[in-house]
């Protein structure tokens, strides 16, 4: 039983309790919600920090304003605050290089192509991206397009405007589809002359852009005639290397020109590395290179000259390594990854007519736009694209038109055609081309072999 | 006073209360942490939404497996899921086009330099951009940079091996910091030739890269000679175009060459398509160019021939005109914009020197690193450049060297030099520039007369 000041203790600790209990039930009922947001909070930053690709923006330099500094000079405007983080303008963070190692601090690393191969090359690449995460998204279609010339003035009077123009078509393709492009005028080893000159730009390329997953070496002959068409990369997902060929050719007639090595697609990777080593020592600087001579002639009954040469080589490659490089190379023969000029010229106005009839039809594809979501018509136009067929029996624009034999630098052409035939039929394809780079421009030449002549493009045309 | 039932009462009801409490006081707790959770949640959301400019990512397009498709050929592979959603390789969404109107669906937008200038520019941009927001993020930054030479071959036989060298450069340069670069080889406008093409070309750009905050015309002569230098973008924050050029040689000896109208920075703005407009006005294919010649003429009398110049132009619309063009042309006179290159390629090899003699005191500088990450570079050089000087008194690398003079293409170089001396001189340029390209592959030129020879780079070179 509880006495009266029993009772009315606990009455006034009751009401004392009472009141610390609101008092008190008001702090924790705060704490409790404060701790709620908390927890909260940790957990939302938790998930960003664990899938977020990109860093937080660095904070911007401190800095004071031009006129103040512009006493001082251009030092501290050369960085200037909306600069210093460059993901934006380009999208990508081009101004942080974290100073903890890399494979680049490895002083054993070597861009030369007589250098043996660098070991463990994936994972490099994949620690690499890890330090510079603006770069891993997207990466597995990134590509760095390589090409180049001699050092010297081109033998052909015509020549070096020849692979000017042949150089802007590059750039021209490069820009549209926002991969860079690479263009090499030195012997990086002096020995490994003419076509022996690539596999030492590109190894050295792979080195410098470990962006990029794929290398895509282009001979300075070759134009771009279908400036919309994509590499559709995703066919390539299981091979390292892409070359144009036909298999009957290779496997059947073991012919060497089955495949054509003015333009490759290699993978980024260590399988790579190593054939590219392999693929290299068949070279002039190698001292197998004349028995290389022997053993290409040998295999290949249709080989014109005794030297060896990188493309002999590397069907060799293909034929006689099937499990080590053969089952990684595909042997693309259903577009033109590459195309040879005297099948294609030839019916390009046509293929000019083909396209206009869709256009004047297709209102969407007549619509002006910039050029850098010229993409976005890709689509529209393979609905109309569907029967055109992609070889010399279809009327698709090709994609990569090669002027192989025609020599535009040296002027040696095979006799087989003239120089003239050979220089028009550059133009035609480098205007041809032209025109669909200036349409966003708002021009087009009206004859495909008279480069110097634009027409303003009238709205809606050609309808 | 309280019965002894009452106190039971009370005890039981407190001690239910009590239980009742810690049930309900449990849910209270759980439901008051939880709604602390849940604001909290609401307001990083909200910030989130407040402050992100770039859309969701595009759901990918639905795909069947390529073998299912391979038979049907190459027309769905053309837009692989993994390709459809371009934002990643190259950093923007370049396959979507919304159809809502734009600008472009405008019938009466021209690229012509003879058609009156487009109206609302500024507004018509800005929606572009909201309607194409990847390209919104770091557009104040944004550059395309353009160049161009003539449609047909250079008279001098040396000339398109060097316009094409000069090319390279700029691209190396682009690719290095993420710019576009557009090369023009037709004159748009046919009567406007040779230094009046410029306009034309700068005109249909800006309309067809609406995501370019700036365009920068760059003559074909004229090179990168430091590979790191941007342009201080923040310095022209109030500006639409920028020279090179000295004010006093403007506003008091009124020269005609107190600016170089070689190399230009124009914003992509109303006031650029208007000033455009009235600077083209002055050219050859307007009824008024023989009155401008003679205004002109009398302008500058140091002008050297009667014909109207787009140099003497620009000058005489920034003296005239001040309260509408002149306030609006910053006159950049503190560091090579462009610069002359006889004042510069002499001291080329003692600006070499001195940047050796850092590279050889800081690892840093030394360390090799991927071509996509030079920028990070630069302001450790600017610790040590504080000093160097930006003109020809001091030693850093002159940002652009322009062969004004020179005449590549036509070999009509300037009389007080010769063919030779310009020859040599832009090799000079030409390779000292590649060299800070070169040694991101692996490798340098030891002679920067010879362009044919490089050697690899050792690691930790100069060291």
């Amino acid at each position: 039983m509880v006495s009266p000041e029993q009772s009315q203790n606990q009455n006034f600790s009751m009401a004392k309790h009472s009141a610390r209990s609101k008092t008190t039930s008001f702090f924790s009922d705060t704490l409790l919600f404060a701790g709620g947001a908390l927890v909260a909070f940790l957990v939302v930053w938790a998930l960003w920090s664990l899938f977020s690709t990109t860093p937080s923006p660095t904070p911007s330099f401190s800095s004071t304003s031009f006129s103040e500094r512009k006493s001082a000079g251009l030092e501290s405007a050369v960085v200037s605050p909306s600069q210093s983080c460059a993901v934006g303008a380009s999208g990508f963070d081009m101004v942080h290089d974290p100073t903890d190692p890399n494979f680049y601090d490895d002083r054993k690393l070597s861009y030369s192509i007589e250098a043996p191969p660098i070991k463990n090359w994936d994972e490099k690449r994949r620690d690499w991206l890890k330090q510079h995460p603006s770069f891993a998204a997207g990466v597995e279609n990134r590509i760095l397009l390589v090409t180049g010339s001699q050092a010297t003035p081109c033998k052909n009077p015509i020549g070096d405007y020849l692979l000017l123009k042949f150089f802007k078509n590059k750039v021209d393709y490069c820009r549209r589809h926002g991969i860079d492009i690479f263009y090499n005028n030195v012997l990086l080893q002096p020995k490994m002359f003419s076509f022996w000159a690539k596999t030492p730009t590109v190894k050295a390329a792979m080195l410098a852009h470990p962006e990029a997953e794929w290398i895509w070496w282009v001979d300075s002959d070759a134009a771009f005639t279908d400036m919309d068409f994509k590499l559709p990369l995703d066919r390539y997902k299981a091979h390292n290397l892409v070359i144009h060929g036909w298999p009957k050719l290779i496997y059947e007639k073991k012919s060497w020109t089955s495949i054509n090595a003015g333009v490759f697609l290699i993978r980024n990777c260590q399988w790579a590395m190593e054939f590219i080593d392999v693929w290299a020592s068949m070279g002039p600087q190698d001292p197998g290179y004349d028995k290389w001579g022997e053993i290409l002639s040998t295999t290949f009954k249709d080989k014109i000259f005794p030297e060896s040469d990188d493309q002999s080589g590397l069907i060799y490659l293909l034929l006689k390594e099937k499990e080590k490089w053969g089952n990684k190379i595909y042997v693309e023969g259903e577009y033109y990854f590459e195309g040879y000029w005297m099948e294609i010229v030839g019916r390009l106005d046509n293929v000019t007519e083909r396209y206009m009839e869709i256009e004047k039809r297709v209102r969407r594809l007549r619509r002006r736009h910039a050029e850098k979501v010229s993409e976005s018509n890709i689509p529209v136009w393979e609905e109309y694209l569907k029967d055109a067929g992609f070889g010399r029996e279809g009327w698709r624009r090709p994609f990569i038109t090669h002027f192989t034999g025609c020599q535009p630098c040296s002027g040696d052409h095979n006799k087989m055609y003239s120089g003239q035939t050979c220089f028009d039929a550059m133009q035609k394809a480098l205007t041809f081309a032209d025109n669909q780079v200036l349409r966003n421009y708002g021009f087009m030449h009206p004859d495909l072999l008279d480069p110097s002549t634009v027409n303003p493009v009238p709205f809606d045309y050609p309808s």
